[in-house]
C-alpha cells in the first residue's frame, strides 16, 4: 500500500516498494487541493509502475481549512531554498498525513495487506511536524492497535519510510538508479493553468535543489521567468 | 471536539464536554453507513446541547468497504445480547476510529481546541479494536506529535473517552442525571425504512441491555417484532 501524491517522493517509494518485490497498491486524494495537476501526475507513475489498483479517495480538507494549500490563503513563494523558514509554514496542511495515513491502514486492512508506504522526509523538508521519524513510528503503534493486528495477533503493520533520512538529491539519485522518470512527475504547489511549475514555492525549491545536487537535470515544466533565475 | 454519531454513547459525551464547560464543535460523518438516519439524530442532539457548530463531513468508506455496515454483507442478528461473539464482528470497519478522529483532530488544530471526545467503550461494546484503552493512549500519543503541538510546544491535545470503561447502564444513568433527551437518540445499525430499530443487531442488544440495567425504558422507536421477544 503506497501513498502516491505524483510527487518525487512518492514516485521514488513506489519504485522502492516495487523494488522489494511487494505488489503494489497506490492511494491517492482529492483533497480540495489547490494543485490538483498532481493527480495526474500520480495516476501517470501508477500505470508506469505497474501497480494492481489504483484508487483515488475524494476527501473534503477544503471544509476544515487552515492551509495556505486547501484555503484561500496564498501560498508563500522564496527567492531561494535558503529562505524556507524553521518554522511550520502556511502550506502545513492540519492532520493531513494523519488522514492518508488512516486511509491507507483501511484500505491495507480490507486487501490483507501488511505493509504501507509514504514518502515522508525529515531532511529537506518544509517543517511539518507530520515528516518526522517519531510521528511514523507512533503512526505504526496506533495501526497495530488500531486493527485487527492488536487483537487477533494476526501480522503486525509495517510504516515503510525509507526516504525519511535522506536528502532530495538522495532521493532523486536513487530513483534514477531504479529507472524513475521523474518527467511523470509534480510537486509544485501552485502550478498554472497549463501545469507548470512556479518553481518558487518550498515544494518548487526543494526539488530544484534536489535535482541540481545531484548534478541532474530536472525535466519537470516550469513558467519561463521561474525557470531561469536559479 | 466531539465525535457524535446520535446514537447513546456520544449523546452522553457531549452531555459530559458539556458540564465541564467546555463550548462543543461536533463532528458526524456521511460514511456510506446503511443506517444514514443515525445523522438525524445527530443533528437534533447537537441541537439539543447548544453546539457552537456541528458539521458532518462526507467520507467514502464504501470505496474500501470490508465491513457489514458499509459494504453489501449482512449485518448479524441475535436472539439475546449472550450471544454476542468475543472476536471482531462483521461490523468492524476497518480503522474507522482512526479515520474520525484525524478528521476530528484537524479541525481541532484550525479552530484551536485541544480537547476531542469520543464515545469509544471497551465494556458493553462490540469487541472492535478501536475501542480500547491501550488505542485511544496510543492516538493521543501520536496527535502530540502529528501537529502543531508536537513541534511548538503549545498546549497539547487530550483525547477525552470518558465512557471507555463504564457500562451501558452506567453511561445512561449518568446521561440522564445531565438530563440527556435519549429519545433524540438512535442506534440501531439495520433500521426500516422508516427508522425503527430493529432490536436484534449488535448495537440494539446492546442499548436494550443498558437500558434494562438503569432500570429504565428505552424511549426508542422498535420494530414490532423485535421489541416484544426480550
Amino acid at each position: 500500500m503506497v501513498l502516491l501524491s505524483g510527487g518525487v517522493d512518492s514516485a521514488t517509494v513506489l519504485a522502492i516498494a516495487r523494488s522489494m518485490d511487494f505488489d503494489a497498491y497506490a492511494l491517492s486524494f482529492r483533497y480540495g487541493q489547490r494543485h490538483l495537476v498532481e493527480l495526474e501526475a500520480a495516476a501517470r507513475v501508477a500505470r508506469e509502475n505497474g501497480v494492481v489498483e489504483h484508487r483515488t479517495i475524494d476527501i473534503d480538507l477544503r471544509c476544515i481549512g487552515g492551509s495556505a494549500l486547501t484555503a484561500d490563503i496564498a501560498v508563500p513563494k522564496h527567492g531561494s531554498v535558503e529562505e524556507l523558514g524553521k518554522s511550520i509554514p502556511m502550506t502545513y496542511v492540519p492532520a493531513r498525513n494523519t488522514i492518508f495515513l488512516s486511509y491507507a491502514l483501511a484500505w491495507a486492512e480490507v486487501i490483507g495487506s501488511s505493509d504501507i508506504f509514504i514518502g515522508v522526509n525529515a531532511l529537506d523538508y518544509s517543517g511539518y511536524p507530520d515528516c518526522r521519524p517519531e510521528y511514523i513510528e507512533a503512526y505504526e503503534r496506533l495501526a497495530n492497535l488500531a486493527t485487527r493486528a492488536g487483537v487477533e495477533g494476526a501480522e503486525k503493520f509495517r510504516i515503510h519510510a525509507p526516504l525519511i533520512h535522506w536528502s532530495k538529491a538522495q532521493i532523486i539519485k536513487r530513483g534514477m538508479d531504479l529507472g524513475v522518470d521523474y518527467s511523470l512527475t509534480h510537486s509544485c504547489y501552485d502550478p498554472d493553468a497549463e501545469g507548470a511549475s512556479c518553481g518558487r514555492c518550498d515544494s518548487c525549491l526543494l526539488r530544484l535543489k534536489g535535482f541540481k545536487e545531484a548534478g541532474l537535470e530536472d525535466p519537470g515544466k516550469y513558467k519561463e521567468q521561474g525557470s531561469s533565475s536559479r
